[in-house]
């Protein structure tokens, strides 16, 4: 059965590297926005019987970017695509993941059911936010995971002073998972903090005095934790060579300022998400487009995706 | 059983407006967007058994206002909504309501059963462009038109010598509406044109010289049907008393300013859209808030809506 | 991958005529009326993950046939067919589209949602009265179109006196399709009076005077539209020349009587509903038989139908 | 919350008849037939937020009145009705309920989902054919009996000589549920026969030598399932007086004529379907309208329907 | 496309042999129970896109087993199978297809529902207690019989004095069908019995004196039926040759010590369930290893079922 | 509208608390098993049109008590209920929440779409293992805390000496939630350990030494994570009075006999789950009976339950 890829706007680099790696072109499809704002799209390659991939990073802005793909799987579905699978590459509202104050929606699994009701049989992201998003799903949901790659990347700073530090509670598998690859211990940031004078626990978990630390985050927004944890760091003693690594750079609003604004040696993320062009940070990108290719090859054959899927 | 009104970003002023009308406080909600653009929802007031009524023209950027919606709808069905009830003065992607040229989404279907999977129950909207968009829908669509209250606004300029014009042939069904409503004679311009020399049909269908065109449209998006239909109009001998009327007035793109350098007496449309607040244009608003108030006053009352629903 | 065609009683020798270009027997079965008059269905070939297409034109009576093919399908189902593809050369209740007057069923979607409900994949249909009924299926719909060949059947009257004449407004798109293939120019009949004097355009919209008129409407049920559009034509002075094209040619009720009465000289109809035996109409049949088993053999290659469908 | 009875055409007078006895009108509906066959219903009415229960038998043909209860839902859903509910005093196409021979629908279960489909929350239905039926429907299905007003009936024929006869095996709880009822004993006429020399048991199980047979079905289609067993019954001794009863009596095909040459005292049925007006047979109707009207009646007032319930 | 199959705890060794005669391999999973009882699943093959067969009996306890057979399919879906095939050689619940006394649920019905709710795509089953079971899911039911090889296993005990019994009204046509595979009359005991002196049948329906009966039965489960008829056989005069068979011997609760305690020369069942290890009773097994083999084997080569079906 | 509270054998002295709290009897039912295993049940209260309420712990064996659940919603379904609520205090399952290794289920999706396929309107659960659970289900989830109660249970032992210790890391923000109730600092006992040498941080994060340990968890199991933590608070210095407090006291398999050797003061837990009748452990309950009748009270006087639910 043939196989066709197509790309959103969400983030049409990453799609392109991994089309070809798959020595496959790019779908052909016309994909504009009305003068009212309306997205309109048209496919030019015939899908009849193909497995259709549409490759859609949810980067901001999100609601345009879901709305671009349901519209694209609409249009494979009525022409005769034979199956349809999501590759989103950074998946949006991944946080908004249970009612925490109050009368909120549970915006994720609103937008998995958005995605089964446009007709995807199928999803392939990559390090989401919350590991419980895949039972929003009622259609299989891959976790492929990026961390792999990034320790790579990271290795040559991970000495015997190295220390993986998660920069909230939250992040701690995260960090386990880094520290089992590189082989170095956890640290933890806490970022809670209880009203009122009693705190038991110090803002680091851990010992960094005098050793280099590793951040490690699945996302990057504001910076605002990656800030915070960077000056608790320091303030516990930490040695100047601090490395950040991430899979999701959003790096929205004040974030590129205030990474700029900190003393980091290294800044390590995945290309999930496209960057401003005139990005002035050092950042180092790893690319995921072997990754998501290695999924599509695998799926397309009908192999094991096992050994790229993110566990705990 | 109770009932409550909230509203979206996509035209809040209408939605205040219906709620005084109703004699009800808008049900208080946070609606913010997070520095990535992701948009968050909380309702501050209880829904428990209530009946929601949610209020959301899905004006300009319609991709964001359709999930705020969305986020909405999930927010007050998870906190225990009797009912659900999406009141939208505008409905986007009404166009798209097939595949006009290939491997196209029905967008119109799309968004419809977007709407469904988030839980609505019913819709209630104003002019929708077409009305097959009824069959788009599992659950009822009540279809209002702004028709009756826009040809009141615009009587005095209906004399004898006055004739309802349809832009193009879409329109015909709309013009002959108003024509039964004012007593006026119909003139469609045809604005499809057959390649080739051979043309049978002048672009003005029906005796307009020395006669004062009205206009009607459902909605004016740039202003181009508009502005080729009066000149067409002039060709043809109009007088100089030109009015338009329309339901939307989106007013997009160059739309000012084509509206501006036509010689129009009058141009009229409802409020289901907001409208930029520097507006250069002497456009009367009439508004649809009691019609969408009146709405909501039966559909709460068990009542009948026949005498608000568009037919043909 | 195997095919089976079955088919229903609702146009068998088009069923049979289909099979036959593809070189493919008719799947045996038994379909009889109980003395009660409930239907049974027995399929007596083995549909075992064949690709199963059920042929069934929704001709008079339209109930009895939507039944049946919905009786063929379960069992087709049950049976362990690996797809469902309804072929039906002419889908009832169209023009059911909308709710015209008040509180109408809108029966084109319940028959799309019963058509879904009996488990079928996807629909081939051809000229279809309104082209949003695409929306109302959830599952794709195939909307095939016989005008191309209806077109070339009438070739050899098209001269350069001649004129496309669309019986009413919503015959206009077709009328336009026609013109474009065969080079005249469109005229319109427009058949909506408003009460009252005022009325600014003719009964005919376009010169017709001297020129012979081929008059094309996508169906004929009672003959009612084609009698007035004649009658007007005469008396704008067309001259004896008259041909009617149609895809779908129903004649029920009084339509036979009605068009023998009329002066045509050519009247030309595809074969999508089965006529009367002794039909004493000089009424030339263009079969899409080639049509519909080029669509059915494109969909089992898994090639793009897109020469094939309809458009606007 | 108000109440509304539309009828179908399947049996309207019964309609009527429970409409007289719960004190409402008729729903006012236009439902009539196109000349092309097509069915069209609008209600005149207003249903909004009433509980509609639209009465129809499925009594030939089933097909037509099947999609007409489909279409009376439809129009009733769009138009706000706040509940549905299917009175079927007749439910057809019951007896198809499993796949006998091989690849066969299960048209009972069909039938059941489209019911489904069209909006119906739940179904009333009189001594339906085959008990499991209710599993088919996953809306509930409330199983009513007429079977002690028809053991009313014929207490006066049941004396201590009486046996109430089965006149087939499927039809052996139905008499045993007569026979508590008049304290008769039960007698079996089997049908079934096995091919070869090799048959254990005669055809009437049970004594019936002059004894007063009153023989029990659920419905009586062509009559030839009576005929035998009084065939049987006569050879086998029993006495003149020779009562048959039934709820369904259609009384297709040659089943008057049948019925006419067979030596029965009495012949009394129910009225879930209509008789055809001039029907030459003593026949004596007990009508349903008071069961009918008395569900309905607890159905809107919150009560149990239990003893009206059919059990086994 | 490859295949596999798993096996719940239901009846492994069944599902051992099945796997042997198709020359696969077990598929390799995990099933633990954690201390809390919660059971847990993990699939060690990969499914991608294998049509995987679960194999499981629900045999008692049959909320376990139906919970670990929904657990697997669930896995295996998420672990992208193509398709799911539950392989049920003993369908519990089956009993519970309507509501016989009141407000009870249609057991049947609702377990359909949970097996296509955990996304099963085909269910394949061995001599279900009723046939309109079928009816109760929405997908195919392979509904294969045991009553040929088991009529085979026991044709010797068949000779001209043989009559087959059915040891109740429910099970006539089961004896039907061995009585037609033996050549042997069919002989019925009634269970049921009118309260009261009134009853016209005796007990055992058909000549059994000096004859050597062979009760048969879909399933044993405390044995109580049977019991009743030995019982009634034995006071009829059958000669001291009884043969018992069955498809599904539950043997639950005094069933093995009533058997023992009766004078049977034979006891023969399938082996839809597993026995106790220690089963102190001459029971002869009949394995449906076979044909559930043959019918994984046809439906994974795409050929009809056909001849392994069980009809009425 | 009426109300009625039906209770499954899951934790029937809880639900008649419940219902004693609500001046309401508990539904008749009968609920049994049969000598096979399969549960049946009736309801013998009338329940149309009324708001039922099942109350069932899924305490072990969860499976039996999750159909007893659905077999309980399905007959009240069939029988005409209103509206179905499932009061779940303890919702196993909960944990199996994400694929941790590899081809497993997401058992806990699978759980509530069965739930949600018997009919069920609402959840509502206490103390749910995983917040993000509310997102797998499709329906509302009230997720209750019985946090309040049970720090006010141990509000005596909350001295300024005193620390919340959350025995792992999951625990955190509930052990947060205890703190901000009781005003003490919190304690984390990390029980991931990497392999290999380099660990960074102590088992214990924060001062213990010295200080009274109030270890809090949402489950007991096994006791295994309890023993633990004690453990290694008291490696860690911390004094001997030592509180275990917990929501869910499943305490299977050697809980009781790890919980009686370790040196605990108190040892608190909510009545969500039975206990053992004979419990040789000084536990003390601390019953939710009252919050959950509460719950029901507000759902069904349409009031909001917001400051009943679990935040983070």
């Amino acid at each position: 059965m043939g196989m066709l890829i197509f790309s959103g706007t969400g983030n049409p680099d990453l799609a392109a590297g991994i089309a070809e790696r798959l020595n496959e072109g790019m779908g052909e499809r016309e994909l504009l926005q009305f003068p009212d704002g309306e997205l309109h799209v048209e496919l030019l390659d015939s899908v009849r019987c193909c497995d259709v991939y549409i490759v859609q990073s949810l980067s901001p802005p999100a609601d345009r970017h879901l709305l671009e793909m349901l519209l694209l799987a609409d249009a494979s579905r009525r022409a005769g695509a034979a199956s349809l699978t999501a590759v989103i590459p950074y998946l949006a509202y991944a946080r908004q993941d249970r009612r925490a104050r109050g009368r909120e929606p549970v915006a994720a699994r609103l937008v998995a059911e958005l995605i089964e009701a446009a007709g995807f049989n199928r999803v392939v992201a990559v390090d989401v936010h919350s590991r419980a998003i895949e039972g929003f799903f009622g259609i299989p949901l891959e976790h492929l995971t990026a961390v792999p790659a990034l320790a790579e990347a990271i290795r040559s700073n991970a000495s015997t002073d190295s220390v993986i530090v998660a920069p909230d509670l939250g992040a701690t598998k995260l960090a386990e998972h880094y520290a089992k690859l590189l082989g170095c211990p956890v640290v933890i940031v806490r970022k809670a903090r209880l009203s009122g004078e009693a705190v038991a626990v110090s803002g680091v978990v851990g010992d960094v005095a005098g050793r280099s630390p590793i951040i490690v985050d699945d996302m990057i927004s504001t910076g605002a934790t990656i800030e915070a944890a960077v000056r608790a760091l320091l303030e516990a003693g930490c040695n100047s060579e601090i490395t950040v690594v991430t899979t999701h750079a959003l790096l929205v609003g004040p974030a590129v300022e205030r990474l700029r604004r900190l003393p980091l040696s290294r800044l390590v993320a995945a290309d999930t998400v496209p960057l401003p062009e005139e990005m002035p940070l050092p950042l180092e990108r790893v690319s995921v487009a072997e990754l998501l290719a290695e999924a599509i090859r695998r799926l397309h054959r009908r192999q094991s995706l096992h050994t790229l899927i993110a566990r705990d």
